[in-house]
């Protein structure tokens, strides 16, 4: 990526995370591949390089997945030689094009993207300058509304946790995951807040490690008290009676409830169950694919083998050996006790609830 | 460790594994740490070399570790100053003990040991040379009977397997973990071999990697198609139809019937519990520890937290962050479809038939 970088010193102080954000250069990110032993920011100047960042997991989840694309697009129609409306059109669409190539399961993404095509339409009147001015603030308020969606859910979900003990997450659903506070953490946060002793346990998230390197990194700068396992240590920790809970992310809902999220997600849903243990789902509404009848329609992406083969580029398994890498799994909907959202709390039926908060305004907004 | 290692050429054909073997020079390995990309064997020409080797897992499998435990043993008693059955008797009772510290779990260190212990006072009264003589033949005695009674098992387990598609296994329980052929990788050998199309999938078995480096390494040298998964994929792989059967082996098998095995195997058995798919625990009979009633009576090591947080060198969680690492956990009996011995297969309940098997004379004996 052609990117400008910086490298901030490690251990410095800055309980916010900054995922992602706008600026006059272009989208600064936060290098997630680098996380926890680099704290380095690149800045995507061109949609591309923000495409790019998105595809090879720069940054990653779903929520911030679909505002860092509205930033490219915004970013692409800022930077495109357009002297009429029509030529900005057609660089783009171009530019929404290249952007929903870039990732398939998370549906915040398209709904990102339809999010600023309504807006290209809405003041498609307007003088071309005008546009660009308006699709950029319409990416700053996105930001804006994703922090306070998570922190609505973390309102909404803290209720739900345990006063006291283990919470398990898998994968990160915190603020790195979102424009800040985060979706599953934001609960874990809103419940610490609110003077709940909670000690998270990580799951570490193979292939990709977001448990280990990223959950833990932020939860540690927060003061939350967390404990990394391995992926296959969360049975024995539920049967130890060490888990109290378990809150997770999502990448799509389905209409009926069916949740997809990282890989491992639907194991750990399994383990819950058969432990009665309450296996939460946090996500903003732009989540809810309302379009998707069933888990069993949503696109499962399959990344490369060599993040199964090798870690930090030794091989860990025998070169040309075959290997599975699904990036997500569905749950299905009657493993999920809630699914905690900016609007309020569904439980099934979902096919019904979640139409229910369709139709509400958010409380958030 | 102070000991002579040998490189062999990586991709030499050598389809039989050679996981420990006794020699003039004293006991020779390959390192299973350095396994794949490297095929390095070591000689330990002390006993306290071969403790370290079982600490430091250059050998491991609860199985291997009996006879290497054994091996070492017979090692220290020849290399030791004893011109009197009194000293060869003192060296020997510290050498016992040296053994027995290395690791807690694996039943079959002990049962070795104490073999071990009855063979010297079975010929207490000969000459201390003709001691250490058959202290070396009893060790290579039990490496003769641990492959034999592989194979048993894989006769009596091969039929439990499905005719074709998918067999999961987590961790290694193949020719490496055993003094070759395999206990659960034994069963599936002996299905392929009796026309069964079996694709093996293997956990990758974190933090140790068991699977990836070692499972698939053996099972791709026998030409018997196998897939890596990350451990949280084994849920979706077996939602998705691709597993049939369950397959793993066991560090000790209480009386009752529960199983002590590698960490992660309890989150496998939920699952296959969920999905309706056999599990099937493989071990020679040796595992089975009739004076443990239950699991919850089995010692579970912890080990470094440095496996967890670090792969090849390379930090993948933020300094400082706590971890669990429990080497094993416990599934119970009602989970576990049938338990395959060298001696036949036992069935629920496990109380009355590992009792009654414990009677019968082996039947590879």
């Amino acid at each position: 990526m052609a990117t400008k970088s910086e490298i901030c010193e490690p251990g410095t102080e800055n309980s916010m995370v900054k995922t992602l954000e706008w600026t006059d250069e272009g989208v600064r990110f936060i290098d997630q591949r680098k996380l926890p032993t680099e704290e380095t920011y690149v800045t995507c100047t061109t949609y591309e390089e923000v495409a790019d960042a998105i595809r090879t997991m720069v940054v990653r989840g779903a929520p911030a997945i679909g505002v860092a694309a509205a930033m490219g697009i915004a970013l692409g129609a800022r930077n495109a030689d357009a002297g009429h409306v029509s030529e900005l059109r057609r660089a783009f669409d171009q530019i929404c094009e290249a952007m929903g190539e870039t990732r398939p399961t998370a549906v915040n993404l398209f709904w990102a993207i339809r999010r600023m095509q309504q807006k290209f339409e809405a003041c498609s009147e307007l003088p071309v300058d005008q546009i660009r001015q308006a699709l950029i603030t319409e990416a700053q308020r996105m930001y804006v509304e994703d922090i306070a969606a998570n922190e609505a859910m973390g309102r909404h979900g803290a209720t739900l946790m345990p006063a006291s003990g283990g919470v398990l997450t898998h994968c990160n659903a915190g603020a790195l995951a979102t424009c800040g506070y985060g979706t599953a953490l934001g609960v874990i946060r809103a419940a610490v807040e609110a003077g709940k002793k909670i000690q998270v346990y990580a799951d570490e998230t193979r292939p990709f490690l977001q448990g280990s390197r990223l959950t833990a990194w932020e939860l540690m700068k927060d003061g939350i008290p967390t404990t990394v396992i391995s992926d296959n240590m969360a049975g024995a920790m539920m049967k130890q009676g060490k888990i109290g809970a378990v809150v997770v992310g999502a990448d799509r809902i389905a209409a009926n409830g069916d949740v997809a999220n990282k890989i491992g997600t639907y194991t750990v849903a399994v383990l819950a169950k058969e432990h009665g243990i309450p296996f939460y789902v946090a996500a903003p509404f732009s989540t809810v694919d309302l379009e998707t009848p069933d888990g069993s329609k949503i696109p499962i992406e399959q990344r490369s083998t060599r993040e199964v083969t090798h870690i930090a580029g030794k091989a860990i398994a025998p070169e040309g050996v075959k290997v599975e890498n699904p990036a997500f799994d569905v749950t299905p909907a009657k493993y999920v006790g809630a699914i905690i959202t900016e609007r309020g709390v569904a439980r099934a039926p979902y096919e019904q609830s979640l139409r229910r908060l369709a139709e509400t305004v958010a409380a958030a907004d």
